[in-house]
């Protein structure tokens, strides 16, 4: 360890319960959430259940000039919910789905919507490769008679490949996120024993918090007490994980959670505790930006890979509005089944009252129109839900590459100003900004 | 290079065209398969489009002797038709579903119903960590007019993504499959221009086979030649691509395809070409086995990983039978709402022939009826396809996880034979054999 560079990096996770008008004082609690955030500057925010871009467009919005860089993991029929703010460059991202999660029809419980997956995130933490992961498994409704068991343990063992496998080249590894798991839950001890990450609240030195650690506590005022049962106080679900490497030693000097109220506010956060760990990074390598794969790669071979991406990024964007006009004649279908279903009702309201027993009423032609309307209506609504997942996944993609795009680009304004012959039209300031344009 | 080791790999990759009772002589075509497979005995085997487990299993069988390790990945409705066959101990395996894939109702497509996807199995190949990755991406149908193209590029941005971000820690990167794209084709440039892997068609020293590397020609009797157009003579769809690391370079000295019909049968494999390529591993390291992630995990530890996977694995198994109830249930339900619909048709055939006029026919309940009946088959048409996919999903991570356990316990018999206290119950020869069999 002769040479050891030492550097600290604040991680916050939380679990927003974002679901616009169902969750509680939703945008009442994600303007607190944005006031507090740009205040304590965290190098590093992981979101769980941002259901809505609009209230993530309104975080990114706040805290652009304390958290410059962020990205929103989009999947499923409403979205995976996974968000993450960053002081530092994001250098790439990549999504998981998980292969289940939960069941279409359980649609009071929602999850199967969500899209459930682990987002990823390469940041360079003074010159060490870190890989940022955020997650939300599925959530157990029923310890007793838990039906998704098998499934949350299937996810727990996907995000353990996945974490496992993408995690070989980084330096460092930091996950949070909601796993709706008991620390010595089958899951969780999966996740742990076959990752080797280590848990911030064991392993911290210094903690304040509730009691526990737990992130979930009878205190919070949005807590259904009964729903607890039989644990009285809470339980902890919600966790920050980490690991070095042979590269970097990581440690967790503090680690806080919030505890139900918030000083000065008349509301929690959510329903969720929040969490904040300190950790600490020792390099055991020379200072450098080694994070960076692309980082040999000569001018020209980057720009002609800034090409390819926006060829690709313009392909996925004629898909975009080819499956937005699919949703849309879907939704314009659904619309007129529903019209013709009312029409149909006002008619076979008029000989009710109108002209009585003279005319007899049409009956085969009523059940049968009746009939065809639910099926356009049934049809519509699951090709409406099949072309949004669609759309999700298109959009995913599309701002996966918008990202890419701009971290090669930041790339090649650092090489020097004689440059290939095609290079200047891929600048920032060449021909199809719009295109271009990583913010766009 | 003061320390070279050298050996060689050879790679084999086919689309096999299985579509039982759909595909032409396809049982006839396994046996061939399967015979060259087992004279040829190359090191690795990839297979696509094996839509039946029954065919894998033909083969697995077959090459017992030859290739003892195997895996087939299971995934969307039908499954992945991924396949790999190995004479090397395969250490791990992942598997990604690309979540474009198509549209269920273009069901002559077939596409969406086989859940396309990357497999990855982690091999150690004479001390070196070889990533091995087999896929198949969306058919394309059209040239002229591809609906499917952004699908393809996400999907061949995924792939880029899932093999970029999994091989940090790989020696050695060998993909092989049918990318469904020509070589110059966007998606195709994309994967190789952000991954760095090398066409072995490319970079061989020597060639054999179908002029330009062609993978799907118009010699081949399967073939539609009026679907090829305007590539008369045909396309080169399917690759095997290869890249090496800072400790090991790959290179490939030859390669070849089958030319359509097989010397001395009347047959060929398959509607596309297999290719074959022989590569060449250089090791820049002492050998050694350097690519065991959990290498230096001590017994103890492990011991305890195989406890949570069998634990996991029994979990698993708990939700794989209430989902085959569920699936079961679902069918049975859909049989007695076809047997209604078929009693109500007979009742309604009896006034024609039989009553006449005398009694009215009871049209009012004959539509309701029959409606009821329409909605049941629906419903549970579309369950039955959702277990499927969810019993695919739970028997992928099953048997991924009897995979790690196998591999685990390998590691574990390699330790002296004073072991920790607990470790005897979790031996091969302990008390829960039929839970531990890697072979189950």
């Amino acid at each position: 360890m002769a040479n050891t560079d030492c550097v600290g990096v604040r991680v916050f996770s939380l679990n927003c319960w974002g679901i616009r008008y169902l969750s509680k004082h939703c945008s009442q609690r994600y303007q607190m959430i944005g006031q507090m955030l740009c205040k304590e500057q965290h190098d590093i925010v992981l979101l769980q259940e941002v259901w809505s871009e609009k209230d993530f467009l309104y975080l990114k919005t706040k805290l652009a000039s304390t958290h410059p860089h962020s990205h929103y993991f989009k999947s499923g029929v409403i979205g995976s919910g996974l968000a993450i703010l960053s002081k530092h460059r994001i250098h790439d991202t990549f999504l998981y789905r998980y292969s289940l999660n939960g069941y279409p029809y359980m649609a009071h419980h929602g999850d199967w919507f969500g899209g459930k997956a682990v987002g990823m995130a390469v940041l360079n933490l003074a010159g060490l490769t870190a890989n940022v992961y955020v997650t939300h498994l599925h959530a157990e409704y029923s310890r007793e008679k838990d039906s998704y068991l098998s499934h949350r343990v299937v996810q727990a063992w996907e995000l353990q490949q996945f974490i496992r496998h993408t995690s070989t080249g980084a330096d460092v590894v930091i996950v949070g996120g909601d796993l709706n798991m008991h620390p010595q839950d089958l899951g969780c001890r999966l996740l742990m024993s076959y990752t080797g990450l280590r848990d911030s609240y064991v392993e911290t030195a210094k903690f304040d918090g509730c009691e526990n650690g737990m992130t979930l506590i009878a205190d919070n005022p949005f807590i259904n007490k009964n729903e607890l049962i039989p644990f009285e106080k809470g339980i902890r679900i919600d966790y920050i994980l980490f690991k070095g490497s042979s590269k970097a030693s990581v440690n967790c000097d503090f680690m806080s959670t919030t505890k139900g109220s918030v000083p000065g506010h008349a509301l929690p956060y959510s329903d969720h505790e929040a969490l904040t760990a300190e950790l600490r990074l020792e390099s055991h390598i020379p200072a450098q930006t080694g994070s960076d794969k692309t980082q040999d790669t000569p001018a020209e071979k980057l720009a002609e890979l800034v090409d390819t991406l926006t060829e690709a990024r313009t392909e996925v964007k004629v898909g975009l509005h080819c499956a937005e006009r699919m949703r849309y004649t879907a939704a314009r279908t659904g619309v007129m089944g529903l019209a013709l279903l009312f029409l149909e009702l006002a008619i076979a309201a008029v000989p009710c009252f109108a002209l009585g027993a003279e005319q007899p009423f049409p009956r085969i032609s009523f059940y049968l129109l009746a009939a065809l309307c639910f099926a356009i209506l049934l049809t519509t609504f699951l090709l409406y839900i099949f072309y949004t997942m669609e759309l999700k996944s298109l959009q995913g993609a599309e701002d996966q590459m918008r990202l890419a795009v701009g971290s090669l680009q930041e790339k090649l304004r650092g090489f020097p100003v004689a440059q290939p012959h095609n290079v200047p039209l891929r600048s920032p300031e060449g021909q199809q900004p719009s295109a271009l344009d990583p913010e766009e």
